[in-house]
């Protein structure tokens, strides 16, 4: 399969079946995900895999009461989107997915939280490839789950990749468009010289 | 071909050759980044691909400036990384490559930077793909360069990658194994139950 259909058929998901799931196809995807790039090879990455279901209890609850204290505050564009979407404070697929990936980005490090980023992107196009399903979920209180975790404080948590099977099926998102979102040599410049896409390499 | 396969075989490339390159395939690749996840779906990046020699030259003019003064300034660890792997402020690649992504993380959209990163994960990946060469090369003067682009101030530059063939071949840097970069449930947990890797996906 190339990398359009990969990426097209993945979504994120909120909803979690309690099918175990095997480690493997999660080491294979964090495996991916060592190969990005990073500022002056820095690799200022750690992954922690979190499968024990009392800790994830624990990061459920210190996550959910954080969540509660922002969705009470948030207003505007930002609220209405959430209520749409029927998000809530609930966040119940930190415990409902068999693991959860917390990823750390080193802070001290040349461009340690885009690095970071790079990587997380390689590691959803994989996980996505060995059929399991995922979220890039970032908690309003990445120090407070950090300590829970006994990461060095050095060590920032980004996002906790809750990862499963999904249960039930919702749809992708909408995407914009090439023409939408690419300019040519300078902003506003058209995508004129475009032919017929997606272009499937050989 | 598989991710991991496909992952390991990306380099980040510095030198290019003057051949020209199609711009299929960098409208495929920005195709794939489109479809990655980002905050409230707000898809908070925009890209311009620039080919005109002229605008290389005054984006490789403008970041050669404000190199040569880091490179003045910059002391310890990574100075010698620097030096020891023969950088300096000279960034020929920028006029060399035949075409430059100009990456930009719209302000203002929750968590627009990560989910611009993560976007450009996606694209190298999908640029490796159909056998281009990279780099994720970040400007010390990202506002001047999105001047230079007529970007809004809104649009703030996260990298400009060049993109082309390699001239010659380099062989990649070292990376970390998953025992160095894996633990399991909380920081410093051993990765024990691992079985014989890479897995490869059915």
């Amino acid at each position: 399969m190339g990398l359009l259909e990969l990426a097209r058929r993945r979504r994120s998901v909120r909803s979690f079946s309690s099918d175990p799931v095997e480690v493997h196809g999660i080491l294979y995807a964090i495996e991916v995900a060592l190969e990005a790039p990073s500022g002056a090879n820095q690799q200022p990455w750690e992954f922690i895999i979190v499968s024990d279901p009392e800790i994830k209890g624990r990061i459920r609850e210190a996550c959910e009461r954080a969540e509660r204290d922002f969705y009470e505050r948030v207003r505007g564009e930002l609220a209405e989107w959430l209520s749409e979407k029927g998000l809530s404070w609930r966040k119940p697929f930190l415990t409902e997915a068999p693991h959860l990936i917390a990823v750390f980005a080193m802070m001290g490090r040349p461009y340690s939280v885009q690095s970071t980023w790079i990587a997380i992107g390689y590691l959803l196009l994989a996980l996505e490839e060995v059929g399991l399903a995922s979220l890039t979920y970032t908690p309003p209180n990445p120090r407070e789950i950090g300590e829970i975790l006994g990461a060095p404080s050095e060590a920032v948590l980004q996002t906790i990749i809750p990862v499963g099977k999904e249960r039930g099926r919702k749809p992708k998102e909408r995407r914009y468009s090439l023409e939408e979102k690419v300019h040519i040599d300078t902003w506003g410049g058209s995508l004129t010289q475009r032919e017929p896409l997606p272009w499937t390499p050989s």
